[in-house]
């Protein structure tokens, strides 16, 4: 399962409607987040299915509507005594801050923190999984990130191993693991009896940033992109001035960088007219929408 | 106007239903905050009517439940361009830790934010009302407030006036503001035609704490007290181990110091069954009750 939740879509100060940035992505039971504004931890309780314990926090960069709801989710996390350790990425300063926080609260933590510096480039390499991060135009340290799920074996065709006189059973389980086996006197290989290698899924999330080239190549074909929305067209002088994206900027790198769908986020208090804006972004990119909070996309195994 | 609204109910971390510390006095158009737990700003806008731009602000301890919205709130108010000084009280290391983290996310805030260093007794004395700590037992430097009013003057009587000779009109104006008048050769006072001094209206929050003797002196006669019920009667051994309250304790303390209300709050993620708290308070206390977020009260001028 691969479950992409947007937990806040407003900019700066959160609304009656909306909660400060914070995407949660769902993998095969881990849960990796993406920023976590003020009310996160809250923001987790109230999706549904509820989310707890994230194994990985990415954070895009040292703005306090990004962050500020890591240190009450860690307290919590503490006083349910969790054991993992957390690894937490992020720009310089973010290990120090959160340090020296914890220290002021005198918080009691039971498991390890682990915060990486994060640099452009791959960050994260899990057994199934890799992150990557690139920069983004918004402050002196700021990254989106891009998860990609490695690739997956080939499909077995069961009918080619049977032609080979390989029978059913643990030798077929040897194939599909990506190992030969051999039978009577014969070498059969996982290339004779599977197809190509499968593609994974994939997601990414832009932080705020102006559109940049890098993005649009860092982004390219990812199947769920989450991206900077903040401003409708008409005030595309604040975008440019704020480091922020308009909606049309992002449908048009969306479309660019052929990803599968474009959820924008980050809206700012001075947007009312949601349809609006999805209007103004479909035009450019149609599988471009307005998101939420609590939004929830499942992302299929590609076949 | 005297409005009391409990925030947040919840205690260390918060529930579905329930948000973190944060109780808002609104008074004749000064909005003070006691308490500002994570997700209090977004509390406040889901308040109805809606809170904006408190005046002061106490915190009761350096926990961070009872404070980690202190930093997104002040950045709200910094990206609303507010000019008023914001005072706030608190213990030991608020100052610095609220300096280091504007600091640390680069925070332009456009007003000035003194921070206070509470101790016990009068802290705070405005025109209308006074603010004063009391020591709570929880951490070595936790503090309880109380609001009073200021004395009203009395009660006008027109009658006495005009048999004194006194004309309706300015000079009335003039003995309700304190100042005495002359009628022909004849010298009015006040006294003489006014009632005696009218009491104001009073609050108190106690912040996480054991009921203790000093607490229940310092909160004598409040017409409304918010106090700390993380417990019911069945985990007093967790309530004396964590240094808080049941919801007993309180009631009895509430009682023996003849306030007008109690509403019980910061309660225990343990607590599932609100009723039967109540039930148990209200054994020992028939006007107490167990708060839930955005209960709002207001407080009716005495006589």
């Amino acid at each position: 399962m691969f479950r992409v939740t947007v937990l806040g879509t407003a900019a700066a100060s959160p609304t009656r409607e909306r909660g400060l940035p914070a995407v949660a992505v769902e993998r095969e039971g881990d849960l990796l987040l993406f920023d976590c504004g003020e009310g996160t931890q809250r923001q987790m309780m109230l999706a549904n299915p509820p989310l707890s314990n994230p194994r990985y926090i990415f954070v895009t960069h040292m703005h306090g509507d990004h962050l500020l709801g890591l240190l009450g989710l860690i307290q919590s996390m503490a006083l349910q005594n969790r054991e993992e350790p957390l690894h937490i990425y992020g720009p310089r300063g973010l290990g120090e801050m959160i340090r020296y926080n914890l220290e002021a609260l005198r918080v009691y933590v039971p498991f390890k923190i682990i915060v990486h510096r994060v640099r452009r480039g791959a960050i994260l390499s899990e057994r199934e999984y890799t992150v990557s991060a690139e920069r983004t135009i918004h402050t002196n340290d700021s990254y989106a990130y891009r998860l990609d799920e490695k690739k997956r074996p080939g499909k077995f065709y069961p009918e080619k191993a049977l032609a080979l006189g390989v029978p059913k059973g643990p030798l077929w389980k040897r194939l599909q693991g990506g190992r030969a086996v051999k039978v009577g006197g014969n070498r059969v290989t996982p290339a004779q009896v599977m197809g190509p290698k499968r593609r994974g899924r994939s997601f990414g999330y832009s932080g705020d940033t102006r559109p940049t080239k890098e993005l649009k190549g860092f982004f390219r074909g990812v199947d769920l992109l989450v991206f900077d929305g903040t401003y409708g067209e008409e005030h595309s002088d604040k975008a440019k001035e704020y480091l922020h994206s308009t909606v049309v900027e992002a449908a048009k790198l969306a479309s660019e960088a052929k990803v599968g769908r474009l959820l924008l986020t980050h809206l700012s208090a001075r947007v009312s007219d949601y349809e609006e804006l999805t209007r103004q972004a479909k035009k450019r990119f149609s599988r471009a929408e307005v998101a939420r909070d609590f939004l929830s996309v499942v992302l299929p195994l590609p076949e």
